[in-house]
């Protein structure tokens, strides 16, 4: 089966080992760990550097608000159903991520596409609002749908946005971008007579963008926040139902603590 | 096919959604975005409560710890060899979660088991280094692997050791679970000659024993802060690589940054 | 990273490749097509050899019995959900494979396990019946579900099972195994007081047993014939539904060609 | 949470299941075991009708021409890797399906478009050759990959092929789409100057074409057939192979039968 030493040899540019140590990024693993916070050594991996403390701090929150969205999340009905009939929690989890896809979850690349448009024909001297006419536009004539604004159960205002816009006031990237989501949130209403305000996927799209964050590991971001209430949701199907369940996707209610403040 | 409304009617302990809000545990998102940090709300998610602080430091250094082992680790080589073949990032994703199984990264709960059967014999009264003794014999005679103890690579010293026992010594949770696998090691010296030193799965296995973790969401841990790195090195696969590679699992190289200290 | 060529080389007894042809356990590819049945080339892979005419012809109406189940199959649900989600073809049906864990689908292996316990009781000495009695008895003692019998919708008889063992006595594989299930069947009912017929689990895993299939490739049997089904309900929910459904596991109905007879 | 009854009712046009049977496509389940042959069974499921004979045999020859290309295909290598790491053999399959992505394995798909496309020039009056070189010119400039046509490792003759031809000539599925297919090879040497014979893909598109099979179910076709191969090897791995192996992707061997012949 002829085949020379080397022929496949490989590069990353990621991370290796040696006896002594794990290296991430020309970073000693050992030196990272309870110094850098879990999510800002991610972005070191996704993004080749480690961030500074504002953006540290607004990964952080994208990671929090993206961590779990109920119950009756699609990832966390197949991800339960896969437990019921007898997966693992690994495979059941499995299950469930395969679920973010294109339409639930998924959802900031897109956005962040929409939102990037607007602003680069803004800069090229479009103003904003005709600039997210042009994208509104050219998308509904394609036929796609404009992930990031409107949502089927927080119809008014998605609860994690207010709290977000916060932190980036904060942190100071409040910028064009989030500019262009809101030019998008108007030109939808011109454009379709409903109002389809900014949701979570377009709010952390638009502030992803003001970080400059790379598109194609937006989702990635999501996947990682969102496999913790995976694993919960999963978790809990395993070791507190009755195996082969039919599983409601609507039918269900909550039993946990009450509401209760942060003291 | 009738059947009652109500019939299938199910409860969750975890989480619900409202118009306004999203409910974990009792708290609302909102209020926890921005303000306590990611890991400790997957520790809340996971167990029900949020963690002291120095419980939060401990859960934080063991995912960064758990965050990456090189681009020959199977998980990683999973997801390479599906997104080379032209699956989704989402996709190639799962098929590393998928990796991790019974041998590969989910050896942390075998190794809970195991501290815990040496802490309890302990605590009922055989000295340390007997109870040690006992449990290695069981699990041998039974012919099961006993995780968390010995490194093909890392055969003196896992690098990320020293820098968890230095936290749980800071944190103060360094008591009778890491004794107890201390005791196993030495344990398995005397019975099988050989030097198997705690590994990366044995520490965090003592660590989260000694903070009362749930045993069965240990693993649960791991998967989130391992599908960081199985998301970027499938992603430097999907668009760094030409497809259909055949994926060669050692012959391979850094091209990284070269090492740098955090400054 | 030194290591020597050939180090890691393996083999395989299953199948190998040359620039002019595929070989499967010694038969050249190019041989089998249009000349064995698609499930005798399966049951070449899986055992070794090729089957005779009987056995051929008790594998191709076994995976036929298998094929489907209906739209509330928790892995089609769990596949369904995945493709709603924007999922691709492929990562839906991996959802739904995975949901053919210890409960659903995957029971044939445990039903054989039980027959071969009865059968081999049987043939050192016991009766038959009291074989029976004592392996219902071990397995409700170690708190088992003996699968393959009793069946939450096919409460009577499962309409599947009068034709595969109908199809067992024209092959003549109708002996030991068979009356095995029998015997257990009638066990259950002294010992519980309730009616569980066999199943089509339990009629496939009697089945399996009488033509020495492996046990650990019975549920393989079931996947490769089960995958079609989830394949053929995801692509349904791809091509002709919305995206985001909230997928109910009861509320549903058949709309397809009414009720017609093979001409 | 209000939500009315039947709010979420649905509908499918593939099978439904009664007390007292299972029906697909208007057909009794039991009345199709040991009657229908499975590769028939599931064009009816995939279709809606059941296939001519001469359209079954070419079903049942596909697949089998479909089950397994090796232990070096990268659908095996990562279900072996799964496996490996201590994943159930269900999941370690889904691994493998996640694999067979748009480069491996999914490629009939793009194929049957390429063909298709060329017809249907040729159809409305353009010559065969001006027809496929447009469609090269269009897939070339698109940057879009050609499956179909050329083989990494049967660079001058699948040997799958001239079998499949063969039947088809006999079926009497000899036609335009063939031609097309042709045309194609024709057309790649002309403007690559590169021998890019048909491959196995390209002959099944051209086939699936003739006999009017639905292009989005192609791949599915193949996926059931090929995950024959991926149970067959992981389970290979789990039942005779050490855990946690370094899977070389083309350092192995062949060791079970030698040749032999159908006798």
């Amino acid at each position: 089966m002829g085949f020379a030493l080397g022929e496949n040899h490989w590069t990353t540019k990621l991370s290796y080992t040696t006896e002594n140590g794990i290296q991430i990024r020309g970073y000693d693993l050992g030196l990272l760990i309870g110094t850098v916070p879990f999510p800002s050594v991610l972005y070191l991996l996704f993004t080749g550097e480690l961030p500074s403390p504002n953006i540290a701090k607004l990964i952080d929150a994208i990671m929090v608000a993206s961590i779990d969205h109920g119950p009756g999340a699609p990832s966390v009905l197949a991800a339960r159903t896969a437990a019921s009939g007898g997966a693992t929690l690994g495979a059941a989890a499995a299950a469930g991520l395969l679920t973010l896809g294109k339409f639930h979850g998924a959802a900031v690349q897109d956005a962040m596409e929409a939102i990037q448009g607007v602003a680069e024909l803004a800069r090229n001297g479009s103003g904003l609002d005709s600039a997210a006419d042009a994208v509104v536009a050219e998308w509904r004539g394609a036929g796609r749908r404009l992930s990031g604004f409107g949502h089927r159960q927080h119809k008014r205002q998605d609860p994690r946005l207010a709290r977000l816009f916060e932190l980036a006031r904060e942190a100071n990237v409040f910028g064009s971008y989030l500019a262009a989501a809101r030019a998008i949130e108007a030109a939808l209403k011109r454009n379709t007579g409903k109002e389809l305000p900014i949701n979570i996927d377009g709010a952390v799209a638009a502030i992803l963008c003001e970080i400059g964050f790379p598109v194609s590991l937006s989702n990635a971001l999501f996947m990682v926040a969102r496999l913790t209430s995976i694993l919960a949701h999963a978790n809990e199907e395993l070791t507190e139902m009755p195996p082969m369940r039919r599983i409601d996707p609507v039918d269900h209610s909550y039993t946990g603590p009450a509401a209760r403040d942060l003291s």
